[in-house]
């Protein structure tokens, strides 16, 4: 089940952190890193922090875009600091722990997202999460070193599963559908822009928020298998109707 | 409240760790740190490591033994692997936060222990404390990192004091958003089946499910006002786009 849970560190500078991550991580029962172009990886100073956590650098899949790390996911939480211009759904850590677990037990991969160590993660790349996570800390000293960060959500993660271990009295949760995956709701938002553009509601001169806006939406709604191929299938047929192309009714 | 909570570090080996340690505190809003015999300090590399937390290095008391470390508390917790021979009042880092700030709030000082990077804290030590404090981990790979060590309990500390202030732990959350009404959630789903009928996605004469697994759908999404300008301003151009007619690009 842990092992359905991934931590994924975007364009880190100093490989100590990585070690540090990775220690972190195997302490924690975690075991799936991938790195996002990392400024320098491997590294001995990643092997003297990790400190027995080899395997786990070992096993690290190393990746050039956060698209591809998160491909196959089904719940992407990123790490932010408070302040964003489009306010987004936000989460404890201990939230943070328990929405992974729940995901994880269901089967699907979830991506806890780590940014910079200075800068952390982008705009656009917040965008491609569902939830952002914030760890409290004193306002005039609030940026966590990247493997404390790290420390504290799998903290969380390894609580909110070891609370499960203790045989639920109620039973197991019945089967929640298939979630669709990062990458298909990857292809959902291009196919989603492109339709927009073609009936004219998204000038690509002047797109401002609208799609960050869509993303917020249909990002929190948990969008399943079924509901996916209705909405791409209101796409395809939005866009023969508009290019005047003969199309069929059909309900997926 | 949190200047009476004292972090206690018995025989440091890596000053480094000694740098985590204070950069974990001070984000965690912890500033009294008690270093017993520490191999090197200071140290460029306790520096290096606290990042921005000098003030707490600066502000740290090097003592020689334990008993002097201790003087004035009223509640001493140590950190220890779960197995000794001698059982001991054990606590979970939450129980250990909890227990922390209450004494703290009280007025009375409060020591957090940590033991040597390998060999952790001694028998002697252990039975100086009140409570013993395990951190949930890996079986096979329990030993955590001292500075990470420190950043759990500090977090657990932090999390705890935060309860007590009212506040939720990441902080005040930003106005929600004025969600939709009902009556303009009807209103949308009245625009979006006719809609799907003039693109050809819906069949009036055989429905299916589709509208409920839309309701569903955009039901669990909270639909806020300037989300619900922006669907209603897709279904409008998409009418428009269909029958030919002509429109102005334009995003609410």
């Amino acid at each position: 089940m842990l092992q359905n849970i991934r931590v994924v560190l975007v364009n880190t500078s100093h490989p100590g952190n990585i070690g540090g991550a990775a220690r972190a991580m195997k302490n924690m029962g975690l075991g799936q890193l991938v790195l996002v172009a990392p400024h320098s990886f491997p590294a001995p100073e990643a092997s003297a922090r990790a400190s027995g956590a080899d395997d786990v650098l070992a096993n690290a899949r190393v990746v050039p875009t956060l698209e591809e790390a998160l491909a196959g996911c089904a719940l992407v939480l990123g790490t932010s600091a408070r302040d964003r211009s489009l306010p987004w759904p936000m989460l404890e850590p201990r939230e943070c722990g328990h929405k992974t677990v729940v995901a994880a037990a269901g089967g699907q991969p979830v991506a806890l997202v780590f940014g910079r160590e200075h800068a952390g993660l982008t705009n656009d790349e917040l965008q491609r999460c569902h939830f952002h996570v914030h760890i409290p800390a004193n306002p005039d000293f609030s940026s966590l070193n990247l493997a404390a960060a790290v420390q504290v959500l799998a903290y969380e993660v390894r609580t909110a599963w070891l609370a499960t271990q203790g045989a639920p009295a109620a039973g197991p949760e019945p089967a929640a559908p298939a979630l669709a995956t990062m990458d298909q709701m990857e292809g959902f938002y291009r196919h989603l822009e492109t339709t927009l553009v073609e009936v004219g509601f998204l000038d690509p001169a002047n797109p401002r928020h609208l799609m960050a806006r869509l993303r917020r939406l249909f990002g929190r709604s948990n969008v399943d298998h079924t509901e996916m191929s209705i909405l791409r299938g209101i796409l395809t047929e939005t866009q023969k109707a508009v290019r005047g192309e003969p199309h069929k009714r059909k309900e997926p």
